[in-house]
């Protein structure tokens, strides 16, 4: 399994230009039609201020809520996308891996509203950076979860947990090299923040309005008791 | 709204004789090849020993669990069910319906290991019934549900709550009328539960061993804060 987990990283370095113009540009569909906006409606909803964008990417999330007043910290494992965040403003960018996050989750600070994974948590392993998160949330504070529905990202059966390669054949040219991730099932999903002591209490499932069809999954969860050290 | 839950109770009474036959005779292929083990699967893990079994139809439920010393106590809205559950033993089975349940859930008793409601959860407005499931749960037990898993359910767009149909084309003659049941998305499942006081801490997803589809959702929660009243 450290292949696809090497390429993944890889193919953001590879891809990280194309991938900002393909968000500043609109181009991907479920985004610009349901995804983006539920995620923010996620946040506002929480009434956050202080919140932490992990695998910030290019940083579009933090410049919407930055027009709210929403103090945004972002990291992503990719030094080329946090250079392009930075350049477009509306937050604090670091460039930090996900294990250097579970290493120190307080680094770049803690007491978060809102801890954010908008189509971050690519990897096998999440455990570490789902402890890392709930680490750095405030008692009060939640983590949202935004992800493929296991509707559609499990259409091809077998219907369980495995790597998968998205092409990028609908966001056009650009696009230097496949990029790995890791589906999981909603069984799955569930038991990792449960054993992240993360409790889920909501989830969404915003629709594409033409297909009705569900876009994504936003997992909503909140501290729970200490897992702990590894869960058994 | 009202026409379809009357259609729903009065096809159980049409349906007794066809849909005991049915499962008796394994005609019904999920529930054959891999949700009836799911559930007693999860019974099991739970080392219940006392279950109440909500929606116990003709009681194959109980007949199983009986034979590895659990004590089930069951009920269901159709007295033609219950007669026939009773017949073939098992259990301590009640004709009572879901709204007697729910005006006084202890009436058969409480402090259950776990409450079972498997593939009987079929109404519009279950906030009742499950709030009546958490009331009778002990403070360890723990409350299953098992139904139609929303890849499935809900593969006719758009993906949403409301009533669908089941003809029992599958399953041969003797159906004397379609059952009107109410279809509902992963989220409206969650929000359910959370608003009756009950805490999701696992969901199952059985496959089919031949397709790889899902061919049920299992949820497994337990009693969590007291919910107060109704929920806002």
């Amino acid at each position: 399994m450290d292949d696809p987990e090497r390429r993944l990283v890889a193919s953001w370095r590879a891809n990280a230009r194309a991938w900002t113009r393909s968000v500043r540009e609109g181009r991907i569909e479920s985004r610009r039609v349901a995804t983006d906006r539920a995620i923010l409606d996620a946040v506002r909803g929480l009434g956050a201020r202080r919140l932490l964008d992990v695998g910030c990417g290019e940083g579009w999330l933090a410049r919407e809520l930055a027009q709210e007043g929403v103090t945004v910290v972002g990291f992503d494992g990719s030094r080329e996308l946090v250079v392009r965040a930075d350049q477009a403003g509306g937050g604090r960018f670091h460039h930090l891996t996900y294990a250097g996050f579970a290493e120190n989750p307080s680094r770049l600070g803690d007491g978060f509203d809102a801890v954010v994974c908008n189509f971050s948590l690519l990897s096998e392993d999440i455990g570490p950076v789902l402890r890392a998160c709930r680490a750095v949330l405030a008692p009060h504070g939640a983590l949202l979860v935004q992800t493929v529905h296991p509707v559609l990202g499990g259409s091809e059966p077998p219907y369980q947990d495995g790597w998968r390669e998205e092409r990028f054949d609908a966001l056009g040219e650009g696009f230097r090299s496949a990029m790995p991730w890791f589906f999981r099932t909603l069984a799955t999903w569930i038991r990792e923040l449960r054993e992240a002591g993360l409790q889920l209490h909501e989830c969404r499932e915003p629709l594409s309005p033409t297909t009705g069809v569900p876009l994504s999954l936003l997992l909503v969860a909140s501290p729970g008791p200490d897992p702990g050290g590894e869960p058994c």
